[in-house]
């Protein structure tokens, strides 16, 4: 992870953010997400790294040969430059670097950009026109701002967790960051919408993201049942608090998904399943009578459904457009077909590693094409000559 | 819920997004949850509802005096108008809409637009200006284009599932949409990088964006995993698969998060648990190590946390830097003092609930005021005379 001096710098893919450089002080995931979003839409991305070290992410496995997998399939396609904040001549390079930028985005700890005399007010007197992105585990206001934060502290305090899992089951992480990845796509909602307020009256802002308050906006649901009723929604396995049929349910060899959730779909079920019966059972004709009887309908579908296999059900499913689904791994969603032709599994090249394939870019656009490569993962300091060279300017 | 015509239009609140009009044919979460950040962020959105009907989620629970409170607190501060657009009369007043709108989102299964003879290619010819967004299943591409999808397919098909839950458990579902919302999320990042590029050479392109492909945007580590060592990963439990410790655990009388996945904050922690001599065991002293002998750990580290309360060790873990935080539940979260601070929890309007409370905007601006309030939520069809008389032209 040394500088190469000669490293050609990637060229971002076309798209609605090209000509736009963004300035990145992030580490690990919120940030990195963010910055890799407005990458894949075109713009240039700057990483600054601590000397020495860099984004601690380059040292959270998995490894392969030594590199950081994870490190690269959120960092694929920027570009890298090491520099020491506290240093008098690498602050001057970093000045320089957001005299030519459009955004700067950083996640450190409130307080941190201002001990480094770097703070938002000081750099928006001398860069008017540089849009200023924070994202923070509390951001940068209210009793715990100053605290630590990382994605498990915000999923714990903030509500999901007490949603995800099975009653009287021990507490239950979501399986991904979504601490993190959430406030890193609220962050580029409030990147690209300035980027649009800026062009359109000159004017730049700073935008104030937390990680928690993310975590209380995907709520959704769990906040108008206890505003409505009063009562702590709890843990809820496998389906859904408020629409029946719309949970996984056991067949003959495995689970499967059934999402017939209004009462067309669900007669067209419990037709399929040879029990149209049901649909003109009291408990279960209206959607509100299927979630006040879920348990007894539970047991009369997989009773059902217990006949076949989760592959023949959902095929005779789909054949009548009943939302269904199987439970995919992840080598199974990486492998399907659908998400292929989709191009969501990209890749990057790396002299070391060789090619690594990633997650692709969801947002399809029509004015761009979607490659189905990205940018080389820089190593450290990788582009500093090419960086150094494009803000160099006349005093 | 039926039309006032008196009913004065919500004003949208200050924001980088003022002066931009999205027409919003949404149903349900992942459309409406989009146009509500766009709404939020100062975008006029006109809902148009089917007659009568309206969107699917005002039938969906739960009820505050007879209305939904899940619809309202996707749909505060909208407009709303009912249209069929199949009805030649209506079908104009739609398209006399478009000529003046900025943004028309949809989430229809793909070929419903086309249909109606509204699909992006017949409107783009018309309306050069206007952005056009989708938001589906599957995509605008594909071999599953068509099918029909609701957040708990693509739970399941996205991967997710596979990694949420304990080991041998049920399938778990993550306890809110967040296949509906992440969709959502970057419908709204595709719009406003739509609008910023609209902005700068005047064109305008449509945004295809699958509920898949994003679940797929959000397995991030778990992809590394999977392509670094070709092992499947499986449920995490309540724990980080790569950095350790980072996970919840049993204290004297409940569950609390600790994420101290450094050398120095691991250090620290063992400093205040009492059992310094762990940092200096060879099992624990890198994080690959602590992961790779993470049930041992665990087992040292619950044993010590035993003597104390979650509350203790919380007060004691924040006063030295450690980051930790409990397990709140939906009341805990929303009467946070943090949370409250941050403007998180926001009221809108209505005549016949009186004052409801939902979840504020996590994207704080400095060039904009973050309003505690809403606009209110609006009947069906409610505001038809104002948006007739908004978009009344001479032709």
């Amino acid at each position: 992870m040394t500088s190469d001096p000669s490293a050609q710098p990637p060229v971002p893919p076309k798209g609605p953010l090209n000509g736009i450089t963004v300035i990145d002080l992030t580490r690990v995931l919120a940030g990195p997400y963010c910055t890799m979003v407005l990458s894949d839409l075109g713009a240039r991305v700057i990483k600054v790294e601590r000397p020495k070290v860099g984004d601690d992410a380059r040292h959270i496995g998995p490894f392969v040969k030594g590199k950081s997998a994870y490190f690269m399939s959120l960092n694929r396609g920027k570009e890298s430059i090491a520099l020491d904040l506290k240093d008098d001549q690498d602050r001057d390079i970093f000045l320089k670097m957001l005299e030519n930028a459009d955004v700067l985005v950083e996640n450190y700890r409130p307080g941190t950009m201002e001990k480094l005399g770097l703070g938002w007010d000081t750099l928006k007197a001398r860069f008017p026109k540089l849009i200023y992105a924070a994202a923070s585990g509390f951001g940068h206001s209210g009793p715990y701002s100053k605290r630590p934060a990382y994605d498990m502290v915000v999923q714990g305090m903030g509500g999901i967790m007490s949603l995800t899992g099975h009653e009287g089951s021990p507490p239950t992480r979501v399986g991904t960051s979504v601490g993190d990845i959430t406030a890193g796509l609220f962050t580029a909602i409030g990147i690209s919408s300035a980027l649009y307020h800026r062009a359109m009256t000159g004017e730049a802002q700073k935008i104030d993201v937390a990680m928690l308050d993310c975590q209380v906006a995907l709520l959704e649901n769990a906040i108008a049942r206890y505003f409505a009723s009063g009562e702590i929604p709890g843990p809820l396995g496998a389906r859904h608090p408020s629409i029946t049929p719309f949970q996984a349910y056991h067949a003959k060899d495995g689970y499967l998904i059934i999402a017939a959730g209004n009462d067309g779909l669900f007669k067209r079920l419990t037709e399929e399943i040879a029990r149209p019966e049901l649909a003109a059972d009291a408990r279960f004709t209206s959607n509100q009578a299927r979630c006040d009887h879920v348990h007894e309908l539970t047991t009369q579908l997989e009773t059902a459904l217990a006949a076949k296999s989760v592959e023949d059900w959902l095929a005779q499913f789909e054949a009548v457009g009943i939302p269904c689904g199987p439970i995919n791994n992840v080598e199974q969603v990486l492998s399907d077909p659908h998400v292929l032709s989709r191009n969501m599994v990209v890749e990057a090249d790396d002299p070391e590693t060789g090619t690594l394939k990633m997650a692709g870019n969801p947002i399809k656009l029509s004015s761009f094409d979607d490659p189905p490569t990205r940018g080389p993962v820089p190593d450290l300091d990788a582009h500093r000559a090419h960086i150094l060279n494009s803000f160099k300017q006349e005093q």
